[in-house]
């Protein structure tokens, strides 16, 4: 493992001398490696919405960025989501001074619960809105540890300090309030740590990004920046929430006399706000619902983050004696999830309400990718219904939290950093994201792509990925267990799901070396035939299972257990596939009586 | 089933002294339907790219048109395809009097090996390729009859007469040479069936649309067109293959120096012939990779579909000596399918080659819905590995075979029906069709729109979806099994693939009613633990066994062997989900000894 050579090799202490001086410390670096700072991300180089977690190490200190989950892959059945190996950091633990988070996203704080006391429970570094999020969710996990969590408002706290360097927060846009970047201080210059962000100059229930303060962060030393490329291939700048909401209105107008259903990711609390305005403009009561949503909106209100008059969110219950043309129901689903709200409408499932011709249905959101079949499914089956289904494709009643070409311009150039490294999003943006870095005048030298896992080293005057990597490999949550869930299990599953499994049951006299009985065969997840077919299948196969017996057991109790087996299941196997052309998992068990 | 009521129903048969004559019968409709023409799809009317199936039925004669596939759904597991429901037909199979096929893409033709035998294998009907290719994939089908094909030329063919009506073949363009549409004549009037088309004044390989014969087709009676409205949400017109040729000219000229791997769908043979022509004119020889693309490039060449000079295609052995800029392979797996040639290529484990830096990669397809993220993914993998991938959403290298709205109104303003049905596509593409009916001069109340399944019965005065309905559900296709795999086996995979599954097998001692050794638990897609932890867990379930047995099993072989499986399964379950929060099918043996 590279993680332990790397704690093997004795680190430079002396380093210290330089505490609290902005000046570049020395006009030659130092060949040992702790003059250099590593940059090391466990997730958030190769996919969008991908598990992120990244941390900057310098001289024998660990400052760790978010903590995030990623939903599973159509290659993972059964796998609830999937978070970060920290393997490296759970071995450097004493090294942490701190986790800082931008943004209370799942991709950015859902390992939280799963790492915090493999990495020996460090202090959290969160704003508000954030620390507030985290909190609820650690009480889903009772088991885990309590958090420390300090609450940075970037207004009021201008760094955090530690001895080997310090971290200053700012404020960025996102489509979730109280969002996040970071620029950490060493004396070797300044790096900016940006994840998901966007320019907004007119947001809603938010400050537009603190354009002063990065200003004023970068004025000195800007050595590396390492932000959002999600929104690398989009031309233009991000629409404004400002310009959503005047889609939506108009969208509102035109729904009087019919109910509206609006949908969008639970997380997307500018959006929640606004429908809830456009609500009591048109005189409608909210109906909040879906499991996420209501969490995200209690909280939101609690600390202040929502601006709802009081009487304006009802209970179903009450929805239910309104006159449709007053109400509006705010749900989750907007990605086509089988189980949440508004496909339990569709389906009429849902305790409340089912969709009904004449609703207005308002998809603000976009489909993530991998979600395109479900979303448009659902959405013929609302029209097929007789609803009247608008989303972003025929208006702009959704904008990404990601900036666009022009956002990600105008961050490098206020930065104006020596070094540039891409971040979040598949390698076309990523590399994209690197066009644009030169465009404004990085130099190519002077950029770099890493995968997961890589150490990246900067110097004064260099940038270069090592051949140095830690385990950045995914580890899969399911149910209560974390990592115990392997490629193994997953490829049986797969074969599960494909063709299912056949067992058998086989008693064996061990003394006369027979089939004591019948065997018992069942089938689960295949079919082959029914009625008369079945009993002349289960037949045939208990042939095969006696003729494998005749051949392969001996008397005596004598019998290699392990090679009958192993013949059952080959003999079988090779039967079945011959008649039916599957492959189910065959699992034979043998007990000798 | 409403089937066998219809069948039940005396027809009259008094319709047939209108033979040959064109004008209509009788001013006054008669109650009776024999009087009416029935249309309905086994499927059509509910996707795109789903297992087109269409009757026509008249006077106790049924015309069938197409007989498709279609490819799994998510929530199919394991399922190799899926064809129509044939029930209704194989109950009427005498009053079959053909099969026609438009076209041969396998979401039209796919069925035929399963369905011919149980609708009596009726005569077929196709167009010279499109027979050539139903042959073919007949020979994968050894224990399937054989077929009488009839080949149609439209251009020589002018109709095919029956007892009660005519079937008059067209020809329209599409994606994959000899397309055709079909006018069936009945002396209530002319149906048209139009699905997959589009019209390409400039087509490659292929005539143009017939657009004089369609007019004069449709100069006499034209009641009802049923046409494709996949794209009818895109507006203008489909870009003819001709244009698409100059973009990849323009690639061609820009790849000169390196290889070029060009990946488009197998059936897409016109695709196929630019890729050869333009490698024969820029000095390269061409590999043929993946089965169905060699098949299909096999088949045209041998009916003259495919113009190719002798030496252009080579065998991989030939191209590996070749110099890559000399070379171009065309091969399958746009899609990014797992074990598609392409695939094979990046993960290294093609058997000839691999993706290198400096590659030219052409995409000249479209990502089907539901495969956007494979797509993205194997795209994203090419560019890490340093290729160059070209594909539609960059530049014109793709068209639809599917004509947009102004080939849509075209249509129907050729035909000028007074009734409009449209097929074929989501709802909200057909919805968006009847539009584009109307706003071509179809009265509103003229129009209709069925499910797969629903009788929809013509006169001359009326078209109106009658409350009759067909089977027309899935038949899902497994190995070698057909319909065997029920929504009960689907439910199990899907169980399986979450959780895995648990095996516990108990002996017990009938005549004292307890447990014989140790019970056997064997756990396959599912864990909780490793090592030590794994030995405890299984005690543990093991205790939970006992427990049951004791509570459960009676003395003297008295035993309710059902009750006591259900609790095992119970009470196992139940522990189960309490420490792991899993829900693995859980599968007792109870073994009387």
């Amino acid at each position: 493992m590279n993680s332990e050579k790397k704690q093997a090799r004795p680190s430079r202490q002396g380093g210290s001398k330089y505490r609290g001086v902005r000046k570049y410390p020395s006009p030659t670096p130092k060949k040992n490696s702790s003059d250099k700072i590593k940059v090391c991300f466990l997730g958030g180089l190769e996919a969008v919405g991908e598990k992120n977690m990244a941390f900057i190490e310098y001289k024998n200190q660990i400052a760790i960025f978010d903590a995030g989950l990623m939903f599973p892959e159509l290659n993972m059945p059964g796998v609830d989501y999937v978070i970060p190996n920290v393997e490296y950091l759970a071995k450097n633990k004493k090294k942490i001074v701190g986790l800082f988070i931008t943004h209370g996203h799942y991709d950015h704080i859902g390992a939280i619960p799963h790492i915090m006391e493999k990495i020996g429970n460090p202090i959290i570094y969160a704003a508000p809105l954030t620390k507030a999020i985290i909190i609820k969710r650690q009480t889903d996990f009772p088991n885990a540890p309590k958090l420390r969590v300090i609450e940075i408002d970037p207004n009021k706290m201008d760094e955090i300090r530690f001895d080997k360097f310090k971290v200053h927060p700012f404020h960025i846009n996102h489509n979730i309030p109280d969002s996040l970047g970071f620029a950490i201080e060493t004396d070797l210059g300044k790096i900016f740590y940006v994840p998901d962000f966007k320019f907004d100059f007119t947001p809603i229930v938010d400050k537009p990004a603190d354009l002063k303060r990065i200003t004023k962060l970068a004025a000195k030393d800007p050595l590396l920046l390492m932000s959002d490329s999600t929104g690398s291939e989009d031309p233009g700048y991000a629409p404004s929430e400002r310009k959503i909401f005047g889609e939506l209105e108009r969208l509102f107008e035109k729904a009087k006399g019919t109910r509206i259903i609006a949908s969008t990711f639970a997380s997307l609390l500018n959006r929640v706000q606004q429908i809830i305005w456009l609500s009591e403009k048109f005189g409608r009561k909210v109906v909040i619902d879906g499991y996420s949503m209501k969490t995200n909106v209690a909280i939101a209100r609690e600390n202040g983050y929502l601006d709802v008059k009081k009487n304006t969110i009802i209970s179903p219950q009450e929805a239910i004696a309104l006159p449709k043309s007053q109400l509006t129901i705010m749900c989750t689903g907007s990605q086509g999830e089988g189980n949440a709200v508004l496909m339990r409408m569709v389906n009429h499932e849902h305790r409340h309400f089912k969709v009904e011709k004449g609703d207005t249905i308002i998809f603000s959101s976009s489909a993530v990718p991998g979600n395109e079949l479900s979303v448009s499914n659902l959405a013929d089956n609302l029209n097929r219904q007789g609803a009247n289904v608008y989303h972003y494709k025929m208006m702009d009643i959704h904008t990404s939290g990601h900036g666009s070409q022009e956002d990600i311009k105008l961050l490098m150039s206020l930065v104006r950093p020596k070094f540039f490294m891409p971040i979040h999003g598949k390698y076309s943006m990523l590399k994209k994201n690197t066009e644009l870095a030169e465009q404004t005048g990085i130099k190519k030298e002077n950029i770099v792509i890493a995968n997961n896992g890589q150490i990246v080293e900067i110097s004064k005057d260099s940038i270069f990925v090592t051949k140095e990597e830690v385990p950045a490999n995914n580890i899969m949550v399911d149910g209560l267990g974390v990592g115990d869930v392997s490629e193994v299990v997953l490829r049986d599953r797969s074969q599960l799901a494909q063709d299912g499994t056949i067992i058998m049951i086989v008693m064996i006299d061990g003394k006369k070396g027979e089939i004591r009985g019948e065997p018992e065969i069942m089938a689960k997840g295949f079919v082959y035939a029914k009625g008369a077919e079945e009993k002349e299948f289960q037949k045939k196969i208990k042939d095969v299972v006696r003729e494998v017996v005749s051949k392969s057991a001996s008397k005596d109790h004598t019998t290699n257990w392990d090679y009958l087996k192993n013949n059952l299941r080959d003999k079988v196997g090779s039967y079945i596939f011959k008649i039916s052309e599957r492959r189910p998992i065959i699992l034979p068990f043998v007990i000798e009586v």
